[in-house]
């Protein structure tokens, strides 16, 4: 058993690696770090946990952790981890970060999306970026790993396949995403105020949305060329779920039941993935609770490549992410922890 | 008053029709048909128009509808009207239909798209397509009004302004579009299912929505050549709403701020239609109930124009956009009955 | 017309006035206070009342709200009102008020329950409380007008006309109330961030709402003697309605046909009631968006009186009742404004 | 391992029995049937259970299931089991029947609240009513377990403490129930259409819901006398979920406090039962997806006692109980397969 902290840990980030902790095989829970919430039982704040911790949130401690814990997962906000992930990893923790600090490669991106320096890129070079379907190699004995936005995993894991076997023409791609409110986070606002958000739908930050050049950076290392990303996010009413719809030129005549031969040789030894017949499209619903990504497909007779991803925000965007990340990491299993099946409906 | 009767009165089209012709100053509601509910109070099948209408469904019957009204409202299924509009214009009615019969000027797309023979094609050269702000002009004294699909309705008010100021290039668009549950109508299904479609969203009809050849007409009218669309449809976990999410490649540069000018230009004159400031874009929410469009535009640094239009589907893209363009066809103020403020939550 | 200004304008019962006021054949709005969003264009917050209005909020200043209006409808938070309305009334404002400041006749119940000194408890005894069906008579010319609580209006219009007919033995009787997230008002918090109320069901402040007294106050009045109420608030996933289902033990034995008879006669005269036959409840969606009140009564084997009442909390449970009083003050049609149809799902 | 087979899969009892049985670290799910889905791959109707099955469905037959498997559940209708249960007892299964079959110990009970004979009453005797924290004695070694209705189960652990305790006077006691949609099954239909069910809340078959009989059966057995229930359920817009408030009167002055002590000692063994602190009340989405049931209990000054549970309708409240019951009978650890944390939000 590895033992492993949590930091932020009640934020939706934190809860979800925590449920997914809990119920590992091979992880130990050890310690749950909160300033907001030290002191109180995990169990008193999210009462469905009942029976299956007695800890309690504490203040985080760097060398409280150290002496806790060999890995340390981080469910805090981003520029919380510039700080965090050098002292973590200076005290001989293993770092799975779920913050966007060391995503990007280049740091001046970084400040420009962000706004503020990065005032820990040394470690950039080596912080490896945790989509193990498009990177698992690197992430053997990492010491460091960036877990990606929920938005540039699922439209990553849509476009990559049909950019990589070179069917995709041009210099641009269209995402239009649609996430449910969880991954607006933990903290009430006005844009997750219930009666704001239910019964309606809306685009949002459009042209401005931080995984913007998350999501081109992983489809340039795809393509070996630059690629830009059209994206639009849209806000969903319902609490989980992600889904990318992905637009591309094909850059020959293909039918959709060759698409889905290529996603499916790209994905054929992945745990985590199913790409749907011809035909089909996946819903959100079923990937909840998972860290499944599901994929459709489909040529459209204008020579539109439609490729359709659908996660769940909080696990294969987040949370299982991470763990399926820490489990390469430790060389063990990669679905320990994350093949628990969930409720259907 | 001119005397009104709705025919399919208790779906989803019809008793939105019904709210709204009970609410208008110069319509006067004599007739609504049913065969399913015939002999049924409305306010006892819907009860939330209790001291509104003292009106039972009734039997269709041309005969009787000629002798009770002017106008006929059709909310019957697509195919339904094939036969019932002929026999309405014969017995002197004007027809405002809001399926899909007579919306497609091509017999043959509809009959490939439809999969049933035009039975009454004579009737589509004299059909107006009710969309008021693209083509008001042949609106005034129509004897029959095909009226527009919701989707095409967003996606239209969406694209029009860009496309005829000339701003769009190459030969196709992309539509990504989100629809409340409503639109399937009020006939339960396991699509519809409750459990279903709760916290769930999900693609539909990739490449085969019946709505894409008429939102492709629409398209090639504003630009004179043909222009495809790639449309995708998802199914949003709410009743109410529509918005069409358009993706255009810009044949020159523009800013966001000029972009907002020109649509402003296009819609000056429109009092059902608000283009927000660049910056902004539009919720299902805020139109919701209304037969309002509201329209956000932005222009994509990669030389995109996103183009959002929500409307709510049931009003602007059904009932009010019916009543809408009776008014026109009436040669009355377009907003009448159409006007009044609405739940703002 | 009559001027208008709302206090406390942009929170969920004063957006509510704003459109019903907006939409009134007799009452002109020319005012919108608030002190947050002084500035704003009412439709720049609200877009959905786009065309609707050209006012703008602005700081609540007495002198020149006496200046604008003749009545001030006040959606202020309790204890706000303590101040306002004497300040309102001393300059000749007719005052409506939507807060609980008035509500309660005793000023010591009034302290215990909200914790406060009630400052000007010298108008408790002229402010009139403001359900119509039970107290219509002192309204016409009143000066102050207490609008009720959203849950004592469904609970008293459940349980009253049992009561005033003699059919209710005990000296207490049983509330289970559910009501929607927009209940709680306009202000974000963890209490209805959408996470947390989607998908959730939970009781509230059992044994401790301060709508129990108000609703203690009510039922005295209909009984001539003291019935205590138990009281059971719900939160429920929606973000309008409110039902109240109340349980009384019969004192006779009595059938529900005959219960809902009873019920009819009490209410025969209302415009706004309908009492459903035997063996049919009402939902919250039937009235939802309307100032109705619907009503079903059932006699269980057990000898339980079990009377439901639906309201939109919003409507007849604030600013619809409100605008009720401010026609049965002003003398004019108790419905108007009032009567419009609404969207039916 | 012991094999099993789940009757009537593709609902949704079955597929929570599914899903929960391929998680068992002690049970082997051999055999799904189904005569609507016959053919179908399980992951194919239920593409979340990717990567968890290779089972299809098939076509019911006795022999071939005794064949396949020791234990049966029965996820059907109720009357199927009535014919389904004696075949499969006879072949020597176990049976753990979710329907309703039987429940009622008395026949003729059955027959006035089903309509249909009881054509194998002789069964009734031997079944074990499968309510382990009220009845764990008779489970072990049962061939015929009766699981509850997911209604008795919440009311009877909210109220049944409190009734052994001698707290509860007169003869009966009020049961307000809500319920999320799933509880009305796989099958659409009018009532369970997203458009009717979303937004609204609504009473349905007061005082005529066949849980009625079967929650008095199991007060009786606790009291040691006729207790009568006055019993309204209600449809709540979320898929999961179920909360029982009860009203009982005291028979004696107690605190909250002391009524909280009561319930803990009562439930001091359950592994899968919480009672809450005095002032805090369980939520539906704090036990969603678990087989937990979660209670708080307080007392009105006015002598009532309110005791609330929260339990998860399919889970605690079908297919987790019959998991659990199943567990019992073959003496293995009670929470095996019941005990993976679960999503959180």
């Amino acid at each position: 058993m590895t033992k492993v902290a949590i930091i932020g840990a009640p934020g939706y980030a934190g809860i979800e690696l925590t449920r997914l902790i809990l119920g590992h095989p091979e992880l130990q829970l050890t310690m749950v770090t909160s300033a907001a919430e030290a002191g109180k039982r995990v169990d008193d704040v999210y009462p469905i946990l009942s029976g299956h911790t007695d800890l309690s949130y504490v203040e985080p401690d760097v060398a409280a952790i150290a002496k806790a814990a060999e890995i340390a997962f981080l469910g805090v906000p981003h520029t919380a981890a510039l700080k965090l992930a050098p002292a973590l990893l200076a005290a001989g923790l293993t770092v799975i970060d779920a913050s966007a600090d060391y995503r990007l490669k280049d740091p001046e991106v970084y400040e420009a999306w962000y706004g503020v320096p990065h005032t820990s890129s040394h470690l950039l070079a080596s912080a490896v970026y945790g989509l193990p379907e498009l990177s698992r190699e690197g992430l053997a004995g990492a010491s460091l790993v960036a877990c990606p936005g929920c938005y540039p995993t699922a439209s990553l894991l849509a476009a990559v396949p049909a950019i990589e076997a070179g069917l995709v023409a041009g210099d641009k791609i269209i995402v239009d995403a649609k996430s449910g409110v969880s991954g607006a986070g933990r903290s009430p606002g006005a844009g997750t105020h219930y009666p704001t958000v239910n019964e309606s739908l809306q685009p949002y930050r459009v042209g401005s949305h931080r995984h913007t050049p998350e999501i081109e950076q992983g489809l340039a290392l795809a393509a070996g060329r630059v690629l830009r990303v059209v994206f639009t996010p849209h806000l969903v009413p319902m609490t989980r779920g992600l889904l990318s719809t992905v637009y591309m030129d094909a850059s020959t005549e293909i039918s959709s039941a060759e698409l889905v031969q290529i996603y499916r040789e790209r994905y054929a030894d992945e745990p985590f993935v199913r790409v749907h017949d011809a035909g089909r499209m996946p819903s959100t619903a079923e990937v909840r609770g998972t860290n499944r990504a599901h994929i459709g497909v489909s040529v459209d007779p204008a020579g539109t490549i439609v490729a359709v991803c659908a996660i769940d925000n909080l696990v294969k965007g987040t949370a299982g992410q991470a763990v399926q990340c820490a489990n390469l990491v430790l060389g063990i299993d990669e679905t320990s922890g994350l093949d628990h099946p969930v409720p259907v409906v």
